[in-house]
Parts: structure tokens; C-alpha cells; sequence
């Protein structure tokens, strides 16, 4: 361990990892690993949350996160990959905090009503659900992270970390845990490939990290541009033009893409123009993301010994953190 | 390790045992010891559950509880005690369980219900309250204890156990989860000194296992008897009368309390008779055991090495069906 800032990231692993994960996180993280102390949490108990009854699906979709982590660089001799269900004081943890945090609180908290909302829970809404804000203040809080890269969407996540950690330091004799800061990610949102904000793999909407070539053709034809632009001299619009959002994503030329927009929009350039400048530029991206993915899945083996070693790390920093909040509380520490 | 039963008891440490504890389960205890694999839980944990913000209580009463223990004849070599928060399976279950138990059936356990009343909480319930079924399902699975000694007010508790116990077990590809039945006490509980049906340090109507020669003698002398009766030669009630019902509890001669409540009913026998009788029994029944106390509490390094051995004992119990469990569950054990 050195003096860097903590950062936490994770994922729960129910899929492999699309161009939005890329987007938003992946690509990020590969450059903040050499800035930063850099923890990444593969949160399958948290997986669990809303697959408490096919636990197998979190089974099989942890070492192809693995893969999709090696294969957009990063990289685990400068970031600890971890696994949540091995780090026991993330509950232990959890199971303390559960009593400084009101019901009223959580049931407050805006991300958990949204995504009840959006899950279609009502009253068959789990437990682990509800838990799930004082659990992630756990995560954040045992790693003593400072940082933590999020969607908007979770900013009242942090808000909560930061009430626990406030109530938990002012029970100890001393300040044990951090306040953390979010990290906004610098895109937004990647939409699908129709158009839908959401990306998920149930809406078909995605393009994997793993998408072979005839999959990135197929997906960028298929993609959702402006539906009033009928011939190619006609003037185009940017506004909602997924090939747009995306090459705007992507493309490293930044000018030639403010180009193309212009050109789209006072009219003479094509949809197939822009699809095929999108497409060699994903194609570009993703082949030896693709190519490094397939080595590393097939060795099963070895993605999951360097989780293992990874965890081994993480448990050494929680336990630490859950020892002193115990002595902090007057707990018997043996 | 044996072949016994395996039997589950406990206390929260919120404060020194009396004989409300005594009568109600410590008794039975040291009979129990004998025939069954028996571990006590001391429930550091879910004594926070209404102690978050006081946790230096639960710290204080630890070392008090275990030295009740030892004076009321639990063995050491025969029955393992145990610290809840130093059980990482038990947190890392209870966070398991969360997942399949949903936030409608924990507010419809009957138990929790009336002590959310009878705390006041409302709106200020924290969240460990909620999910204390849960968490005593995950304690008592943890042990695979197929006995639970319980009051008839915790009987959701154990039906609600059985419930995840068994949609656990039918998420696992052979069951791992032993259910368990209620032992319910023989003796019904006793009241307080003032007549009141609970008993509690708060209320001031308690006897601690503690209590003094003269505590003793001005806890009978006040005790509550039959308002109405007045003159020696009056005809006195049975019901509702406490000496009586700590006669009927702890006096060795059953047909001498049948003759002296006999006499009582049809007048002649004095208040002042009656509490000498059960205060010569409540001083020689106190008496070894206040003195066996006073030598254990003076000795907190040897109570906490007890605690630490038990708790050892216990981990390896606990880890084996919490590996079990996320084996079925098919997540990776390192």
C-alpha cells in the first residue's frame, strides 16, 4: 500500500460488460489506476440483491467481468480486484450500521425509491433491497475510500455513505471512517443502439466488449439515427442521433466529428456515411479488447486466482477498518 | 465435537442476569448442558440493535453476563459460549438471507411487531430492528442448532427461522440448513417484586443474581401480596400474589408451598410468614452463587480468554455451514 487517495469502483456481476460499462467506468478506470489506489469490488452479493433465486446467473458472470476488466486494461498489479462475498467485514460491517440508520431513511433515499420503482418490487420488495444504501456505505467506508466514481443517479448513494460515516465516527472516541466525494463521470449515459437510455442486455440494445465483427456491422446498421432524414441531401439532426452520441463516445478525431455534424445538419452527408466512420472506429476499439478477452476466459482458472489474491489484499484493509470501528465501540476485538 | 442435539441459547449483555433470567432459562442451562451440544450466543450485535448510539452499555455488561453465567453453573467445558460479533458467518448469513425474505414478512413477524410498540419506535425504527428475524435465523442455522429454548412470545421467531431455512435450502442443490423447534420453558415468567409482568432493571422490580443479603431481605419485604389482606386470620388470594409465585418458582418443597397456599386461602397464615419462608429460600439459593460471582468478575481477563476459546470454537462451526451455504449458492469459497 502506498499514500495514494483510495478510490472504490465496482460492478455487480449479472452480464458481461458493454461499451457502456466501457464508457462510464472502464475506460476511466484505466487511467485513474495510475493516479490513485485503486479498488474494484465485484459486488456479487449485491448481485444478489434482486437474484436472490438464481444465484447461478452471479456464478457465471463473475470471471467474464473478470476478462472484460484485463481486457479494457486494467491492469491488477496496479488495481485490487475483489470479491465482495470474500471480504466478511463489508457485512459485519453492515450489520452495525444497520442500527444508526432509520427505516424512514432509507425508504427516503431517492435511488432505492427509483429503482423499486423501476424493478416493479411493491410489497414483495426483499429486505437485501432496502439494506442495500447501508450496505454500500459499508463497501465504501471499509475501504476508507475517498473517491468513488458514480452516475448522478447515485449521488444521494454517497449522501447516505457520508450521514453513516458522520454518525459511526461520532459513537467512536475518535474519527475512524472517511467522507467520501463522487467522481462524475465525464460522459454521460450511453444510450442502447435503439435509442432507449437504458442499455441492458434484456432489451438487445447493447454492443459487448466482446461483440465480434459481424455483431459491431449489425448493431451500428441497426442503429437509431434522425428517422426525418430520408435522402442524403436533406438537412440532418444531431439531437437524439445515436450514430452521433456515439462517435462523439468514441471517435478520437473530435474536429472531424464536429465536421460530420455540420455537414449532417445543413444536409449532403449520409447515414451511411456516418455509420461506416462510427463502425471503423468501434471495430478499431473493440478487436483487441475482443482478442485479449477470448485468452483470458478461456483461463478460468487464473482470472479467479487473481481474484482470490486480489480479495486476500482487500481483507487485509476492511478487516483493519472493522477492527477499529470495534475497539472504537468498546466491542471485544480477539 | 459430538454426536448430541445441538442446542442454541443466548442473552443480549444490556445488563446483569437476574432471576427472572434464572428461573426462565439459566436453570434449565446447566441441566441441559449435560444431554445437548449446547452453545450461548452472547448478543453483542442485536443487543445494538436499540443501543446503537449507547454502545459502552453492551461493552459494560459482556464480562457481567459472563459471570452469571458461570455462577449459575453453565460449564465451560461443556457448553460453548460464544460473542456474536466475533461469528463473521453469522453477519455474512444474515446479509445472504436478506436476499430472500421480503420487507412485507419481517414487518408481519407478530414479535416484531409488539416490540416495535413497546419501544415506541414508529418512524425512528433503525433498520437492524427490522431485520433482527433475520439475523436469528442466521444465528441459529448458523449452529444448525435443531433446539431453540424460547418464551412463547418468540415463537415467530422460530417459525420464521423454518421459513428460511427452508427457501434457502430449496436454493441449494442438496439442503444444508438444519430446521429447528422451539423449547419452550417450562416455568412461565416471572414477574417483577411489584407485581408488574415484566421484569426489568429499569422498572427497579428486579432481584440480580448479584443482589446482596439485605437487597434480598428488602426485596421480599417489599414485595407485592394480596392488597386485601389485612389481619392475620383473613382469608388471602393465591392469584396475583408474587411471594407465592416465587414460592411455586423457587422452593425446593412443593408440598409444603401446596399446604402453605392451603392455609393462606382459608386464613391464618400472615404476609410476614409467608415471605420469610421464600426469603430463607431466595438467600440460600442466591447466596453460592453471589459469592462464585464476586470471585469471576473480579477476574475479567479470565471471563474474556473464556469468551475468545468459546468464540473460536464457535467460528469454526459457523464457517463451515456459511462455506456450505455459498458453495450450494455457487459462490467462489478461496
Amino acid at each position: 500500500m502506498n499514500n495514494k487517495t483510495i478510490i472504490l469502483t465496482g460492478d455487480r456481476p449479472t452480464g458481461p460488460l458493454h461499451l457502456g460499462h466501457y464508457v462510464g467506468s472502464l475506460r476511466q478506470r484505466a487511467t485513474l489506476q495510475h493516479d490513485y489506489q485503486q479498488f474494484i469490488l465485484v459486488a456479487d452479493l449485491q448481485g444478489l440483491t434482486d437474484n436472490g433465486s438464481t444465484p447461478q446467473k452471479i456464478q457465471n458472470n463473475i470471471p467474464e467481468v473478470l476478462a472484460d476488466y484485463l481486457a479494457a486494461g486494467i491492469d491488477p498489479s496496479l488495481t485490487t480486484i475483489c470479491l465482495q462475498s470474500a471480504l466478511p467485514a463489508l457485512a459485519e460491517l453492515t450489520a452495525l450500521y444497520m442500527n444508526i440508520v432509520t427505516v424512514a431513511r432509507v425508504e427516503r433515499n431517492p435511488t432505492v425509491k427509483n429503482e423499486i420503482a423501476q424493478k416493479g418490487f411493491a410489497r414483495s420488495l426483499p429486505v437485501g433491497f432496502l439494506v442495500y444504501p447501508i450496505s454500500q456505505a459499508a463497501d465504501i467506508s471499509a475501504f476508507k475510500a475517498e473517491v468513488v466514481p458514480v452516475g448522478d443517479d447515485q449521488l444521494p448513494m454517497i449522501e447516505q455513505t457520508n450521514e453513516i460515516v458522520h454518525k459511526m465516527n461520532s459513537l467512536l472516541p475518535a474519527p475512524v471512517l472517511s467522507h467520501c466525494k463522487a467522481l462524475l463521470s465525464e460522459t454521460s449515459r450511453l444510450p442502447g443502439i435503439d435509442g432507449n437510455a437504458k442499455m441492458s442486455k434484456s432489451l438487445g440494445n447493447t454492443i459487448l466488449l466482446s461483440a465480434s465483427e459481424e455483431t459491431i456491422h449489425r448493431a451500428v446498421s441497426a442503429m437509431y439515427t434522425d428517422p426525418n432524414h430520408l435522402k442524403v441531401s436533406d438537412p440532418g439532426q444531431i439531437d437524439g442521433n445515436i450514430v452521433f452520441t456515439y462517435l462523439d463516445a468514441f471517435h478520437p478525431d473530435k474536429i472531424k466529428v464536429a465536421e460530420m455534424k455540420a455537414h449532417y445538419q445543413r444536409g449532403g452527408l449520409g447515414d451511411r456515411a456516418c455509420k461506416n466512420e462510427l463502425e471503423m472506429c468501434l471495430q478499431e476499439l473493440i478487436a483487441p479488447m475482443r482478442e485479449r478477452r477470448a485468452t483470458y476466459i478461456q483461463d478460468k482458472g487464473m482470472l479467479m486466482a487473481m481474484l482470490k489474491k486480489g480479495s486476500e489484499q482487500a481483507h487485509e484493509v476492511t478487516q483493519q477498518t472493522l477492527r477499529e470501528v470495534k475497539q472504537g465501540l468498546g466491542l471485544p476485538v480477539f
